[in-house]
């Protein structure tokens, strides 16, 4: 449609040095190989100058914000990737275990569900005193609580590693 | 009373800094404008010596640690306000929005409520099986979850934005 | 059996660096006595050398990482160490009140259970609708959530000090 935005390499070194950090502080990793990686960094900036928002450089936006908000970047496909498959479906981020070398970083499957099924599943949970709809663990080194389908890799809190946490409710 | 606190700008710079660092990583930022925000961290820092507390820099503390709890910054209010008026009641904290310059900081209302009424509301549930008194989010990326009125600008922990946060309970 | 492990002080550096940074954002602090602590820093490194993973240096592990899971650290004791005594068993970590020289660091007790008695008391909820297992505490300032015996400290969010917790379930 309109000419390719040009991204100046400063613009993307410093998103990089940014979602690095911020992986980091969280127990998250940037994929280490950092050519590949300054590349989809480069890809988040041109969709976020084409969309206004960083979606996914892997998959098509369609440019509805509504319609892409569970693959604007970091996916709510990435943790669950990460547990599975050791990196997200991009590779942007990798788990613990691919960035020590103790695993391969594998081709990662689609996760997404298909258009028509893509209802934004509701995690509440439907009654009082009901069951939520996910799981919550527990870091029982600090008590930290998050609800989903697996505890995280590493304790974002305390850096406690995943066989740390608990099932909690 | 006394004679004035003298503090130095040394001082004041540590602990703008660590501020600084705090706020950043967990999402919050502190106003940009250095010089504004430099005063109310000397503000910070003469209530210290004062009371022994960081009291508000913008509100009458009383100097009793147990009636100003609510006013030790970050105050009680100064998520809500992030939420509603772009900035806390100094201006000391501002939103994503602000800071990007998508919204202007706007003056904000005192949302404390007046002594008489300022019995510290109970957020615990009531009884077993009960709705908790404030909604949980739930992070869609990571999990997180927070208990407060509505879900944070930017997720702590993964940094995800609002609109990523569904209720969870 | 084999030579004892012979740690390089880089590698003691690089530990202690990492070690401090993660504690730093999360409202943790490593014991300011810098030698001290590198000692304990080389006594976790050779441990994950002889075991595979950084099991406490003050204690005896048995070598099987399910039986030591507790004692890997940081230790599933040292958050209640913290609140009680003002340092974990090693004094590797040590509270706020200890860094700002209001409280001394006293000697911990042993507070991990004899081996026959140590079996993983489930924390999770009996049933649905029925209280946790332990209390979960509410950041006042941010809603942070977490479940543990205690509040934390301060909160590793918003760096809220403790009194700022409530109990909301």
């Amino acid at each position: 449609m309109s000419e390719e935005a040009v991204i100046s390499p400063e613009k993307i070194d410093a998103l990089y040095e940014r979602l690095d950090k911020d992986a980091e502080a969280s127990g998250y990793h940037l994929n280490p190989d950092r050519e590949f990686t300054r590349g989809l960094v480069e890809g988040l900036l041109i969709n976020e100058e084409r969309y206004g928002y960083r979606a996914c450089p892997c998959r098509l936006a369609t440019g509805e914000k509504q319609q892409d908000l569970d693959i604007i970047c970091p996916c709510d496909y990435r943790d669950p990737d990460l547990v599975d498959w050791g990196a997200c479906y991009c590779a942007l981020y990798v788990s613990d275990e691919v960035l020590e070398g103790k695993q391969e970083v594998q081709p990662v499957p689609e996760r997404r569900p298909p258009e028509g099924q893509r209802a934004r599943k509701a995690a509440r949970a439907p009654a009082p005193g009901g069951e939520p709809a996910l799981p919550v663990w527990r870091c029982r080194v600090c008590g930290y609580l998050c609800a989903r389908e697996h505890p995280p890799g590493v304790c974002p809190i305390c850096k406690a590693k995943r066989e740390r946490f608990e099932r909690f409710w």
